[in-house]
């Protein structure tokens, strides 16, 4: 089974209490903890030969990359993070030990967050495994999650697509917290990063909002050395989808503030339920996930 | 170095926030969110090979024990767990998958608690990795801290001691959550669960309560099979270890509610700072450390 299709099938089995505003299958779990703010409560991984390439990438950029993957996710949810508790189970040296958390505890101080928590075990098998669980909050006004995107809402994205892996950008991604802080409950309330692919992100939003997409693949800016289906397919580019009501997009655009690219991509309909379209026609969803498959993970 | 000499070095390395009441080094962060409660937050993992056998414990029974280890830490602050984000790294068949999940799921409303997110990725070298980040709440008069045991404070413990894994203990507990609410608050406001061992976590305790330990080795209740050096120092046991004072010893023997065990195994003391001897003036620390090593990880 995909891991896709396996979330999908265990979800079911957790029950949620009622304090919680949104379970597994959005970007964070939101938590109404009884403060004026919601909880926002996420937790991603990186492991040693498929997140990052032990002998060459660089253990503070994977803990950089810890922190920023799980920062990006608060983003997509109209947040600001709090506090962090971090797994590692390795066999590292002393001194990659040190670099790790070093690399980590100053990306947390630059965005705030106190890493209040952890825990260290050994590896059976020489594996690296490290995980983050991020907390944060979001006021009520600015949450924003997959499933509220209108039919009719333009789909906008920030940044550039593909080729992240090679051109390290999945390591040296800034993530788009100040972006998504201007956006959320302002321009947008349905937003999603991109982190499995641009097209299987924007999917997860579909399933969720119950509408398909229609793309202007031109419109679709691409990283220096990307093809379009390493834009739409690849993944690890952690920039943001969000939906805007038509008649706000011509003030977005032109109050946007940001060196960040902004592009408006296409449209959110009512046809075709989950999938998207190009304007000629063509769905794109079946045109990439042959090539892609193995990009999941 | 070893994990907890590793843990010393790195916490001053992470900046914590105001709202952050305590952070690494208790058996939960705690932090003030602005409710009446405090929140709790910890995290732990179990690794195949390291904390279940695979191909014997079955991986329903690793599922419950990692949300169980956690249960415990929750427990030993006086706190009631609520909420939990949850991680796989490994190469599971679809059944497995789903068994773990299943299991997981059980546990969770068993004890209330919501597990509102997660993550699941491939594993690169076969190995196993699970991580559960708990959150849960205290009420602030029953916080227990390691660092709030005063000298001449009596050391209590519930249950017995030693041969976990044998036995099958370190899959099969029941995590003293109930114990610890009726103690919490009233009559101990120290207390620390048993993972490490005995030993090395009462060790924690008097590293920060800034004590020492005489301890009554007889009164120690072994488990069936075990010898006093396992009870010591194995660990796995996740039995509470907590202070009491002196006046309210008798009413704590007397008001005990529960089939759990309950032993009162020594005393705290202002002199030699960090060790615990026996009643004939032997170095348990010294005596155990040479012998238990190799269960660090």
């Amino acid at each position: 089974m995909k891991e896709h299709d396996l979330i999908k099938t265990i979800i079911p089995y957790f029950k949620q209490g009622p304090d919680i505003v949104t379970g597994p299958g959005d970007d964070c779990a939101v938590i109404d903890v009884g403060t004026e703010k919601l909880m926002l409560a996420a937790v991603d991984q990186i492991a040693g030969g498929i997140h990052y390439i032990e002998d060459c990438d660089g253990i503070d950029k994977a803990a950089a990359k810890l922190l920023k993957r799980n920062l990006s996710d608060i983003a997509a949810m109209g947040g600001v993070p709090s506090y962090a508790l971090v797994t590692v189970s390795a066999t590292l040296s002393d001194a990659d030990s040190l670099l790790f958390f070093k690399a980590l505890a100053a990306e947390a101080e630059k965005y705030g967050v106190s890493i209040c928590g952890g825990d260290i075990c050994a590896s059976a098998k020489g594996a690296s495994v490290f995980t983050l669980s991020i907390l944060g909050w979001v006021e009520k006004a600015k949450l924003c999650l997959r499933s509220t995107a209108k039919p009719g809402d333009l789909i906008y994205v920030t940044g550039c697509f593909g080729n992240s892996f090679k051109s390290r950008h999945h390591l040296n991604f800034i993530p788009r917290l100040e972006e998504a802080q201007f956006l959320a409950g302002n321009f947008t309330h349905a937003m999603i990063d991109v982190s499995d692919g641009l097209l299987a992100d924007l999917g997860h939003m579909l399933e969720l909002s119950k509408l398909g997409a229609i793309l202007d693949t031109s419109r679709i800016r691409l990283r220096a050395g990307a093809t379009l289906e390493s834009a739409l397919g690849e993944g690890e580019d952690y920039e943001l989808i969000f939906a805007v009501a038509p008649h706000r997009a011509a003030e977005l655009e032109k109050s946007w503030p940001f060196p960040t690219e902004l592009s408006r991509i296409g449209s959110f309909s009512e046809e075709f339920q989950g999938l998207a379209y190009d304007s000629s026609g063509i769905n794109l969803c079946e045109k990439i996930r042959g090539g892609f498959d193995h990009f999941d993970s």
